[in-house]
């Protein structure tokens, strides 16, 4: 394949220029971009290729963008990503991106201003950033724990769909049949797709999913006790929650237990992510794992292929989760 | 008082060269620096006052360095540091050091190489490696959540010794005699400051504190699991155990469950820092707040001071703790 020194002698401009040709147009005049543009035309050189785009200046950092720093998950995929740039020789640097478009911006032009190598993703918003703005992704980037498989760039996620679907299973087969959802943020494309497996669990047990049974909020723990409060104090025929995160379900269990339930005697609780509070909690919970710490060196590796130019197998790999079962969920007797 | 350019004027040097033989002057030639000196000298210019030092070439970058960011409350230090930076127009990058002081090096050369204006160190390690290398200490550097007052450097922090020592009375004043420690780590400061201020109140009530009820362990769940399991193996006698954070805390209610004993009438138990998990665990855990926010505000706000060569008042801030009593702990009979 052609490197970018090929096409730097056929246009016979520096490697910078071929460089700046894919990241920064409007820094070259018209004729030097035609010029670079025709020899990467002829050479069938990929622009793709970003690898090359930034051999010319290397920082060795990779700028981790996360939403929200003090979310437990988030600090556990970090954690992943740290030990295998560590191995490599990459320096991290992280930003708590707080959600905000302006920081992310941010981000993005240190790479493309030589001060990082590469970005790494975590979450949803600043995938529909690209989105919006997708011809401005010509910076190595990687896209841990969001959604979304037919992007460009290389993804690492778990089935959301998949893994709400088991859990539901689980207490479907149990018995339970009455079902509350304590659902994430309604807007996020994760919230969606746990939906859809609760869902479809449901509908293969011939239940459908009672849309009075479901309450939004943030993945949080006061998200959690709000939602559960709010539910509860609507309607006490549920006989089990399906959390969307370990947070909203120890945040309902403080809610349930203020309210005089007996655990999981009178409501069965379950959440998601397995983060290690949801052990220590009582009664402990019943969750699904989600490899934080693996999905965060497979984005570390993905980057490193990408930063090397030696980018193998799958580039949109899907990690398997497990049930985790503890004690906060019992059987009920199957409806008459 | 005198600025750079006046140094830089009579010794007939760029202000980049006078900033160069405060901050690395192995770089100069011995004559350039001895001029350099001399003026700085009959001007009565302060090298310590380091802002003017990085004038000449700025980020807006401030580097934050964290020895675990999946630490709860290291995360709510960085959400109000953030909050400030935010105010001042500074972007900030955050490093998980885990405690590596190699990464920490990394961390204080981005500094020195203007990549980031300073550096807000969280937790006690590199306050050791600065002690070390002291005089390699000529960079914009704020301490928080550490520990030492006497440094050249701002600090802000809490006075550890008076908040364990509140605690430690209001278990005393519930008539509690056989008081166990769960620890932190041995070799920390931190540990060493808590563990006087619950003897100081021991002995103010005449009870001595027996070191065979002290375990010492991680600051984490498991940590603290693991030391509730050791100490409740051994002694039974035991009717509260004072934890040193609230991890530690929620990790020994776990094990307690676990043996069976009712909280909190078989067994108080007390945390630090008020995390918000603690809010949220059977029974609601009584704790010391420790203003986490509020020490990253301040701590970002003395940092701006550094950054302006405008620090004013208190270089040292110790902010208020206070009680946060839930129910996880209850009154006993008085001995006889």
């Amino acid at each position: 394949m052609a490197q970018i020194r090929d096409v730097s002698k056929l246009a016979g401009v520096s490697p910078a220029t071929v460089s700046r040709a894919f990241s920064d147009p409007g820094k070259l005049s018209a004729g030097t971009l035609k010029k670079v543009l025709a020899a990467a035309e002829e050479l069938n050189y990929k622009p793709s290729s970003l690898a090359q785009l930034f051999r010319v200046k290397r920082t060795n950092t990779v700028l981790v963008m996360v939403p929200d720093i003090a979310n437990v998950l988030f600090a556990r995929v970090v954690s992943g990503i740290e030990r295998i740039a560590a191995d490599n020789g990459y320096n991290l640097l992280v930003i708590d991106t707080k959600d905000n478009k302006d920081v992310e911006s941010a981000g993005i032009e240190m790479v493309e201003t030589y001060r990082a190598d590469g970005v790494i993703q975590l979450g949803e918003r600043a995938l529909r950033w690209l989105h919006r703005d997708a011809e401005k992704c010509t910076i190595p980037f990687v896209h841990a724990i969001g959604t979304g498989l037919d992007e460009a760039y290389p993804t690492v996620t778990i089935n959301n769909q998949a893994a709400a679907e088991s859990m539901a299973n689980y207490l479907l087969s149990l018995g339970h049949r009455k079902i509350g959802v304590l659902a994430g943020i309604k807007g996020r494309l994760v919230t969606q797709h746990r939906l859809d497996g609760f869902r479809a669990a449901m509908n293969a047990f011939g239940v459908t999913l009672d849309e009075g049974l479901v309450e939004y909020g943030a993945y949080s723990l006061s998200g959690g006790a709000q939602s559960a409060q709010r539910l509860l104090s609507r309607r006490r025929d549920a006989t089990a929650l399906l959390a969307m995160s370990d947070e909203i379900a120890i945040g309902a269990i403080r809610t349930a237990q203020d309210l005089g339930l007996r655990l999981p005697e009178d409501l069965s609780i379950t959440g998601f992510d397995n983060i290690e509070f949801g052990k220590y909690c009582e009664p402990p919970l019943t969750t699904v794992m989600q490899p934080a710490e693996r999905i965060g060196e497979v984005a570390m590796t993905l980057m490193c292929g990408v930063l090397r130019d030696e980018l193998q197998g799958e580039i949109h790999p899907l990690l398997p989760t497990e049930l985790v079962i503890r004690k906060s969920v019992c059987r009920v007797e199957e409806p008459a």
